[in-house]
C-alpha cells in the first residue's frame, strides 16, 4: 500500500554506553541500539504521544507493516498523533540483538544473546522516549507481543500511560508455549531450513481452520504437482506454507526468532500468586480478542479483562468478528484503525484518580 | 495393563508373490507381507468377526494399543467376538513398509516405498481375510486413519460389512493437512530428530488446549530447569513433548511415518464432485466424534455423518465427550468400549436391504 506524505523521522539511538542495560535475567548489555521512528511531531503540551509495539517480526517501520492504519482517512494519517514505534530490542531490525556484534568478542552474539523479556523490551522503549522527551502516552498499543508490551507498559510505568490497548494478548497457553517450543527445536536442527518449519508452523497458528478450508480447502497446489501425483506433490495448502515459510526465512534471522519466542513464552505479569502487578494499572485500558484466535482465544483475552477489571483495573473487553484468526490485526486492519480511532478519541475517563487499590 | 488368558493367533501371511499388488499410485509391491492378529475364534456361522483397523502408530496387536478393551468385562473380553487387526500396509510393525528390503534392491526402501493409499491398505486386509476363510465383517472399526479404513471398506466391501463404526475421522481438513506437512517437512530436515519433532507437534495436535492448560499450564519443568533460568530450561508442556518424541523416535520410523500421513492426507473418497462412493455403502454406520477434538473436530465428524445420511446411508453420528482431544480414544477408552459394546449387540438395521441409491 503506497502511504503518501508521511511525516517520517526515523534514527537510532544508543544507550547503556557507560553503565549496562541490566537485563531480567541477570546478564546485562552495553551498548543497546534503539533503533525508532516517529510519525508527525510532539505538541506542546506533550500529549499527543501513541507508541505503537510490533509483534514478533515487525519493525520500527510501523507504516510498513500496518500501512492501513497511515493511509489517508485511517486513524494514524492526521497530524494530530505523534506515533513513536521502536524496534525490540532482541529483534533484527536495527535494535541490538543477536544479529548485533558483541563488543566482548568482535563477532555477533548469534545464540549467545542473553534472555531478554518484554519487561526488559519495555524498559528500553522508556529510555528511548526520554530520549525524544516524551513523558506522557495517551496512548500505547499492540499486538500479539505488541500487547504484552503495551499492558507492560501500563504496570510498570502507570503514571506515563493514560490509554492501554492490547490486543490478542494473554500469557500465552500451554499450547502456545508447546507450539513454540516445537519452532525453536526445528531452528535448533537447522537454522535456516527449521526457520522456514518455525515460520510454516506459526503461519498456522495465526490462521483459523476455518480460514484455510476457506482459501486452500483440500486443493492441490496451484502452482505445482498434486500431492497423489509424486513424492513431492503438495497440497494448496503446504505451497502457501513453504512460501510463507521460504520468504520469511530471507527477511529473518533465526536466533532472533528464537530469542523474541522466548520472551513470548516468559510473559506473565502475575506469575506468582502473591503478584499484584495489575493492580499499578492507572490507564484506561482496552482488552481486544479475536473471534477466530486459537493461538490466543478470545475466551483467554475476555477471562484477562475479567481479571483486570477484578483488580481494580478500569479495563473493557471487545472482541474482532474475524475468520483470519490471530492475524486479523495484519489482515483485516480497518478492525484495528475502527477501534483504535474510537479508543483515541475517548476522553481519560475516572481511572487515574482512583484510588489506590489494595489487596 | 495386564490381559490375561487371551485366546490370540498371530502371524503374517505373504501375498502377491506371482502378480505383484497394484497400488493406487501406479506403482506395485511384489511380494506383501501382512502381519497379523487373531482373538478368539471364529464361529461356526462365520458371522462374529470384528475387524479393528488401527491409527498411525499401532500394530496388529490391538491388545498392547487398546488394552483396556481386551481386560475383563471389556468388550473383546468374551469369546462371542474373532477380533481381527491387522497391521496396515506401509507401517513398521511387520507388515511390508518401508523399512522391508527391497527384492530389487537387496536394500529396504526407506524413502524410495511407493505412495499407498488408504485404498490399498483396505485391500490388503481383504487378501488377509480371504486368507484366513473370513467372508463377512459382523463390524469393521477404528479410530483417526483406523477410522479411514473402517469407512473404505464399508465402501470398497459393502456386502462384506455390516456394521462400521469409525471415530474421529473425516477426510483431513486444510489445517491438518498443514500440519502433517510440517511433521514430515521436520523429517526431511532430519530423520531422527525431525521424527522427535513431528511427535511432538502432532502430540500437540492430539490433546486439546483445555487438557494442556489442566495438566502443564504454564508450569516450570517438573524435571529440569525452569524456562526463565537458562537458555536451555523448559515449561513443563515443552519437557512432557520432548519425552514424547524420544521415546516415539525408538519405536518408530521416519520413512514410515511420511508414508502413513501421506495416506491419510490423501484419503478423501468423494475427492471430485462426481463421485458417488458414499452411496455404496450397506454398512450400518455410526461416525463417532470427539468433543475437543480439534484435529478432526467433531463439527467436521457431524456434517460428514450428514452427508452419508442424505446419501442414503444408514447412519447415525455419537459424540464422546471429553477434554482428551482426539487421543480419547486411546485415553479414555471407557468411552470406546461402552459404545462398541452397544454397537455389536444391534441388530443390522433394514440398511442391508435397501434399494440401490442412484444420483
Amino acid at each position: 500500500m503506497n502511504v503518501p506524505s508521511l511525516h517520517l523521522t526515523q534514527g537510532t539511538a544508543t544507550f547503556a554506553q557507560d553503565e549496562p542495560f541490566q537485563l531480567e535475567s541477570g546478564s546485562s548489555l552495553s551498548p543497546i541500539d534503539i533503533r525508532f521512528a516517529v510519525y508527525g511531531e510532539l505538541n506542546a503540551a506533550g500529549d499527543n504521544v501513541v507508541l505503537v509495539c510490533h509483534a514478533l517480526s515487525g519493525s520500527a517501520e510501523a507504516h510498513e507493516w500496518w500501512p492501513e492504519l497511515f493511509a489517508p482517512g485511517a486513524v494514524f494519517s492526521s497530524d494530530r498523533w505523534c506515533v513513536v514505534c521502536a524496534n525490540i530490542l532482541g529483534s533484527c531490525y536495527g535494535s541490538t540483538g543477536p544479529t548485533s556484534v558483541n563488543p566482548a568478542t568482535g563477532a555477533p552474539f548469534g545464540d549467545s544473546f542473553p534472555l531478554v523479556t518484554i519487561g526488559d523490551i519495555v524498559r528500553s522503549q522508556a529510555l528511548l522516549l526520554d530520549h525524544l522527551g516524551i513523558s506522557r502516552l495517551h496512548a500505547v498499543l499492540g499486538a500479539s507481543i505488541g500487547g504484552m508490551q503495551a499492558l507492560e507498559w501500563a504496570i510498570r510505568f502507570p503514571s506515563r500511560v493514560e490509554r492501554c490497548i492490547a490486543i490478542a494478548a494473554t500469557p500465552l497457553s500451554s499450547l502456545g508455549l508447546a507450539l513454540n517450543h516445537i519452532q525453536r527445536r526445528a531452528i535448533a536442527l537447522h537454522p535456516d531450513l527449521g526457520l522456514r518449519l518455525a515460520r510454516e508452523l506459526a503461519m498456522s497458528t495465526y490462521k483459523s481452520a476455518e480460514l484455510f478450508n476457506e482459501r486452500h480447502a483440500r486443493n492441490p497446489n496451484r502452482s505445482g504437482e498434486p500431492p497423489w501425483a509424486s513424492p513431492t506433490g503438495r497440497f494448496d495448502i503446504a505451497g502457501y506454507l513453504d512460501y510463507q515459510g521460504e520468504i520469511f526465512s530471507r527477511r529473518f534471522d533465526p536466533d532472533t526468532y528464537t530469542a523474541i519466542t522466548r520472551a513470548m513464552d516468559l510473559w506473565d505479569p502475575a506469575r506468582d500468586p502473591g503478584d499484584v502487578v495489575y493492580e499499578n494499572i492507572r490507564a484506561r485500558t482496552t482488552l481486544v480478542g479475536i473471534s477466530s484466535d486459537w493461538l490466543f482465544p478470545a475466551s483467554d483475552v475476555r477471562a484477562l479483562a475479567q481479571t483486570l477489571t477484578a483488580r481494580g483495573v478500569d479495563c473493557s473487553y471487545r472482541e474482532i468478528e474475524s475468520a483470519h484468526g490471530h492475524d486479523a490485526f495484519l489482515a483485516e486492519p480497518h478492525h484495528a484503525n475502527q477501534l483504535l480511532g474510537e479508543i483515541l478519541e475517548t476522553s481519560e475517563g475516572a481511572s487515574r484518580s482512583r484510588p489506590s487499590v489494595g489487596r
